[in-house]
C-alpha cells in the first residue's frame, strides 16, 4: 500500500492532493484526488467523504469544477474523489470506443463475466480497498460519507445500500437510479455481469432500495432540465420504491437546471450540511 | 452586432451563456461568456465585472473552475469573460507552435507591427467593443469592474490604468506586473509592438502605475508557491511603483497558493466583495 503523492496545491487553507497506487482490487494503477481541509493539522480525526463521478471523469473533473472545497474547509469534511474506473493499457476498454463502457465507465460494480471481471471491481475500490487505504495513510476517522453524479449517483446509492453500517449519510446528483431499464445501465451490466437479468438487481438502487434494512436518509437534487432526465436517470423509480418502502428520501427537482457540474456546484453546499450534519460535524 | 447564442445553463439561480459574435476590432469571430446573477429578471441595471484570463485560456476557465458565480449572484454583479486572444484559421498564431504567443495570448493589447495588427487588438475588443455589445444587448449598467489571471491579470490593471474613468474597480490574482522585463512580455511585446522597447512602456502595469492620475485602489493576491512569481510576475516592481507615487495597492502575498484556479476559487470572494463596494453593491 505505497502512495506516491503527485501533485499539492492549496485550496481554502487546506490541500488538494493527488496520489498514484496499485490497486490490488482492480490489478492496476489507480490515481486518487483528496481534499484535505485545514483542521486536519490540528489533531483531531476527519470525516470523509467519498465523492464517485460520471461517465467519462477522472478524479479531476468534481476537485476542479463542484467548488466544494470552500465548505469542506467550513466544515472540516475531508473528500475523497476516486476515478471512475480501472485505467491502463492491461484493462480492456470498449471494443466499440464507446465512453459509456469500459475505461471512464466502471458503473461502481464487480464485474462477473470475462474479460471484464479481471479488473472491473469498482464497487470493492470504493467500498475496501480504497477507504483501507486513506484511513491507514490520513489522520481521519471511520464515519463515511458517500455522493456522486449520474453513474456516480447510482454508484454512492448502491454502495450504501449494499453496505449498511459503513456510511453515515448518502447524496446524489442526477443518479442514474434504475439502471436495469435503461440504455446506459443495459448496455454496461450485459458485458460486466452478463446476460441474466435477475443478478442486476444487486447493482439497482430502486430494486435495491425496495428491499433495504438500513433506514439511512437520502438526499438527491436533479435538474428539470436535464437532458438524461427521462431516457437515463429516471428518478421517479427510486421515489416509488422509497415510498412503497417509507424509506427516508428528499427528492428535489430543481427547476431549470441541466446535467453540468454548474447544477452540482450550485446545490453541493446543500450536500455538504446533509453529510456534515450525520457526520457529526457542527453546522452553523 | 449580431449576437449567437451558443450555451445557456442555469447556475446560482442565474444564467451562464454563452455567445459567439464577429468583432470588428479582431475581425474574427470571437465566443464569450457571461454569468446573468438572477437579480437580473428584476428591473435592476446591474454592474459588470470583465473577466480576463491567463494564457492559453479560453472563456470557459474562469467559468468552470474559479466558483465566482456564488458571490456573484448574492450580490448582482454581471461577469463577462472573453476570450484571450483573437482566433480562426485567418488569425496567424505563434509561428513556433508555442502557447505563450499569438493563439490564447493576446496579451490584451493593441498590436502595431504586420502580420499582428490586422486582428490582435484584444484591448480595443476588451475596453470598447465588448463593453458596448454587453450594455447594449443585456439590462446592464455601464458601472464596470475589471479583473483577470496571470497575462489576465496584467490585462486587467493596463486596461483600468491607461483609460481613468471607465472602470469603478480593478483587482487582480498573481499578474505579470512587469511585462517589460519578463520572458514572457518581451516574447509578446517584441512582436506585436515591434524591438523599440520605449513603446512597451504603455502596456506595462508598473510603468503605467508610475504615471497614473486616477487614484483606483487596486487588490492584488499572489501566492507565494507560485513557480512563475519570481521570473515572469514581478509584484515588489509594481508595489515599489505605487509606494513611489502613493498609489492605493492592497498586495497580499498568499502563504502556501500557487498559480493554479485552486488560488483563484479560494480568494475569489474577496474579490468579487472589493468590486462590489466599488460597484455600489450592498455588502453584507
Amino acid at each position: 500500500m505505497t502512495l506516491e503523492n503527485i501533485s499539492c496545491q492549496k485550496s481554502f487553507g487546506g490541500w488538494h492532493k493527488r496520489y498514484r497506487h496499485r490497486s490490488s482490487t482492480l490489478n492496476c494503477d489507480m490515481v486518487f484526488a483528496v481534499y484535505l481541509p485545514p483542521q486536519i493539522e490540528q489533531g483531531e480525526k476527519l470525516p470523509v467523504l467519498y465523492w464517485l463521478s460520471g461517465l467519462s471523469c477522472t478524479d479531476e473533473n468534481f476537485m476542479q469544477k463542484a467548488g466544494a472545497q470552500r465548505m469542506a474547509a467550513e466544515l472540516g469534511i475531508v473528500i475523497v474523489a476516486p476515478d471512475t474506473s480501472p485505467r491502463g493499457a492491461e484493462v480492456p476498454g470498449d471494443p466499440d470506443g464507446g465512453w459509456d463502457f469500459g475505461h471512464g465507465a466502471g458503473f461502481y460494480l464487480n464485474a462477473t463475466q470475462a474479460p471484464w471481471a479481471q479488473h472491473y471491481r469498482m464497487h470493492d475500490y470504493v467500498v475496501h480497498e480504497l477507504p483501507a487505504l486513506i484511513e491507514a495513510s490520513f489522520p481521519v476517522s471511520e464515519q463515511r460519507g458517500i455522493s456522486g453524479h449520474s453513474m456516480g449517483g447510482h454508484g454512492a446509492l448502491v454502495c450504501a445500500l449494499r453496505n449498511p453500517g459503513r456510511y453515515r449519510s448518502v447524496s446524489a446528483f442526477a443518479p442514474i437510479c434504475n439502471p436495469m431499464t435503461v440504455p446506459w445501465g443495459e448496455k454496461a451490466f450485459s458485458r460486466y455481469l452478463g446476460e441474466e437479468r435477475s443478478q442486476w438487481r444487486a447493482w439497482d438502487a430502486s430494486a435495491l432500495l425496495a428491499e433495504a434494512t438500513e433506514r439511512l436518509s437520502i438526499l438527491i437534487d436533479q435538474g428539470d432540465r436535464d437532458d438524461f432526465l427521462i431516457t437515463q436517470l429516471k428518478p421517479e423509480t427510486l421515489e416509488a420504491a422509497a415510498k412503497a418502502s417509507s424509506h427516508p428520501l428528499t427528492l428535489r427537482r430543481q427547476a431549470g437546471y441541466d446535467h453540468s457540474y454548474y447544477f452540482i456546484a450550485s446545490f453541493i453546499e446543500d450536500h455538504l450540511r446533509h453529510h456534515a450534519l450525520a457526520l457529526g460535524r457542527s453546522v452553523d
